[in-house]
């Protein structure tokens, strides 16, 4: 993501590559990460926000993500957006101020906080084009953090005509309202309640349920989402849950459900942009939180990602 | 199926009606079945060609199958092919020997075996439509019981270049090859062995396996099959596995390799016959037994059936 | 389209089965229509709300539309909403006011002209669904006439990011911008602007016009269709073209863009409802006059609608 | 395409360079080409066998092809298979005979000859994958030279159940019949006769047409595909017809007869490659003459090649 710059755009030597490096369990130390040389395509972008994500959170207490383990010190936070500073001797377009390969310039009504959250918001659009959502898609959301939110965005720009969501943080649900949610509902975290929850998102919904997001991972939210489902509907898979995982996967096979796994994304920048842009999705209510990049503020940052409820994004202002 | 029938019209008054009543676990008793008086749009098949199927094996030997509980008697018998005895009164089109709603009239050259074969044929033909079967996917096929050959069978009609298929069995894996599997592969029903079967069978594959067809349900060949499959491509569950399933759907989600279920068909028969008809499926090497409908035949084909092995689909001739 | 009634529901028994007879070029008498008796399955419908359609006006005009030659005198207007007044016997679910098959309760929120205006929005949402309408397909429409504007309603329900819409008449795109078109061009006539319009298209889209919807049937219109659409995309034939009919087929050919036949709709009625009871739709602006239902009104109102120009659509209140 | 070559990789200098220059209406002359410089990832082939293609004898005879306009001495020539003679420095992975980007090694069990061949089949197999070609889609082709031939090997090759093909050679009707295609009909030139010739094919067809396949490109191949495929089914337009030319466009629009359009193919070399190698398609009955390269020879087979009638597949032999 960059910006035009305007003005801003003098070097601050001191600063231009200090990084947060994470080197233990709840350990981050603000340190100078050492750049590449300039190649020809290459563009240099001085960044100006950046978002904590929840994979960050994971590394941030855990030393590892899903099966993925941090060996050595890392350095954290990839959902960011900045000010083209230099530019290679090959990106000869930029004279209309153009992007580089995967360097996406942002429009004049977008600004920098937005742009870096187009890398959560990318989870949303990838998500809803998987499963296809529509005007004619029914969803259910299962979780309301970051990434139920960008997906409940997401589906609402992609026309999904009824939405319910659910989550067990009142705070969080009455946030999904606000941005849009038709409704709420507030779970347990008792996997007994499976059935009775079910008969009540469904008549939430009020008809059938054609894809459900579980954006959390756990048995029990996976057990929701393929039991609430209407026959020939779709699971999607979004929250990563445990390696080996134990959901009744048999009674949503016989009902024709699907499961979709989504990792990531691809190529969802530009309509992400565009959703910003045109106004279709107010991505600005989801940034709860701003810090500077002290050593201290970077600390109570993570600290203040990781306890969640009402904190939703984290946003560091560089 | 009905077939034209012929000097076969006389009717049979004492046996027209006696039918394979379960009464209990491995407890069969041919008694008489009822008739409904014939409706309008009503048409009267004698049934000539019989088949078992591996629920109706499921049945006999635990009043069960998957979620379904035999509670009372129940006759047993659905893959069937028969001669068309009378007609309602609204069956109108008959003079051309036509099919009414839900019966299928077989072409001259296919027996009416082979229309009873349609039935499981079908679940292969929804499979590899579920899954969408082109000369472009290369499909794995887990389990070579009659499920898992019908879908070979089904997706080599569907155009699919390679075929590999796995089975603890070496006798049905040579039926496999003979019936048009490109490899087979002998595996053990150790779950520790999943690893290195799978390095074997993407070998044996030679590029990625676009489609993967568990047609067994165990929490073994779920665990192949997950990790078979390429990224972006299809596990499709027919076998169907215990309720609560152990599978490691998070390194299948996070390559995107979906998740489809198979409940049983639709709109199958047409193509099925087609099939058949035009010669693309020869589906009679799957009949490996035949038998009367005399009591105690009833009970060796039963038995023969639920002996699996090289006994495949097990046929009463009536 | 049927809605609640209440204290309307008094029979007004002289005029309950008048109905506007097309009788010759221009010539439209009140005369009663016969009523069939109700059957167990119908609903008696007594019609509040008739829009006039284009088809209508060509059938007035001409005796004709398309292929469709009026032989005999015909009762015309298909785009109707009105209050139930009897159901038959098997109609067993009106206890709770529920919809016969092929009738459509209309929500509280939704009026009866706007149930009538389901027939025309209907075009609109087939025609996005045959050409999957989504946020990311950038639409241009040629025409902004009744179909056009609902075309565009709909594809901006369904999504679509940028819509460029193109008419002759000044007056028309200005409601084609209130309704939220993103730009408008106003074009000629003459099939020699061809080449120079669809540079003005282009550049005003912005980028590759992903589908276009001709919604007018002339030369010329198809000639831009099939010349402004990017390779790979799609143009939608909606608005009638003469039966034989010259068009550079090949260049689009070559480019393969496809070309899609839009023949009314199918199962859209819901849909529609549920666009103008969410308020995503607000379909109200299209009427542009009302009429009563006398000799002469019909006439006026016939009139009117033949005019064209500032009168989009044109209703009967019965 | 290339193959391995073996005890044929000496040079042959005086030759290797040496082109079919176009330099006039019918008149070509076997003159040098002169080589740009090997590149880093570059791989030089010895063309061995190169087929005359139906664009060429266009260029041939009129100096331009559809759009296309010859201007100046052009070499001809494009379906070619060969033997690498030399390798760019960073084509490293040649240790396994490795194909370099947009050269494919060919199989042992498939010739020079029929390598050449996958250029014209890739015309076949990107039209069947733009049409969905699956066993469900029964398939009309208007045209028996080989544009037609390959699309009915290709559709055979899809599954494709039934396949009916016209055209006014009788000829090439019984070649076409030889390589699979269940019904062959003789239509007239005559555009009057597409009414009759309709009934006449939909009725050799016995079930709906789905798709259909001009490879023709005339105004009555054009009228007849779009006039006999079934409601909601698709005409392939792969023929180049004139560019302005006049088809009876609303009758199928109104029919929901989509029209595709096909330029050339995208990747469908390995899938080309693929049916060869299994014999899944035999495309060696295509090649009816073989000719050398010299003046005189090359002269001889582009007249061969232009007659048309029985002659289909010229191929050089160098």
């Amino acid at each position: 993501m960059s910006g035009d710059g305007g003005e801003d755009k003098e070097h601050k030597h001191g600063e231009e590559n200090m990084a947060a490096w994470l080197v233990g369990i709840k350990t981050l130390k603000i340190e100078p990460y050492h750049l590449p040389p300039l190649g020809p395509h290459d563009v240099k972008v001085q960044v100006k926000a950046l978002g904590i994500c929840g994979s960050d959170v994971h590394h941030f207490k855990n030393m590892r993500c899903a099966n993925f383990i941090v060996k050595k010190p890392m350095v954290i936070g990839h959902e960011c957006a900045g000010i083209t500073e230099e530019v290679g001797s090959q990106v000869k377009n930029l004279a209309v101020v153009h992007p580089a390969y995967l360097c996406f310039k942002l429009p004049d009504n977008v600004s920098l906080e937005e742009g870096a959250m187009c890398e959560p918001l990318s989870v949303g659009v990838h998500a809803c084009r998987r499963a296809s959502i529509s005007p004619e898609t029914n969803v259910l959301i299962l979780g309301a953090g970051p990434i139920g939110l960008v997906v409940l965005l997401a589906a609402r720009a992609f026309g999904a005509p009824r939405i319910v969501i659910v989550d067990v943080d009142d705070c969080r649900l009455s946030i999904a309202k606000n941005l849009g949610a038709d409704e709420t509902i507030q779970v347990s975290t008792n996997i007994q309640d499976v059935g009775e929850e079910v008969v009540k998102i469904q008549s939430a919904m009020g008809s059938g349920i054609d894809v459900s997001f579980d954006c959390v991972g756990f048995d029990k939210t996976m057990s929701t989402a393929l039991n609430a489902t209407r026959p020939g509907g779709k699971v999607c898979l979004i929250g990563l849950p445990r390696s080996e995982t134990t959901v009744p996967l048999t009674p949503a096979a016989v009902r024709e459900v699907d499961v979709i796994g989504i990792f990531r994304y691809r190529n969802t920048w530009p309509l992400c942009i565009e959703f910003l842009k045109t106004g279709k999705i107010d991505i600005k209510p989801l940034i709860t939180h701003r810090f500077g990049f002290s050593q201290q503020e970077v600390e109570d940052a993570f600290e203040t990602s990781a306890r969640g409820g009402s904190a939703l994004k984290v946003m560091f202002n560089l």
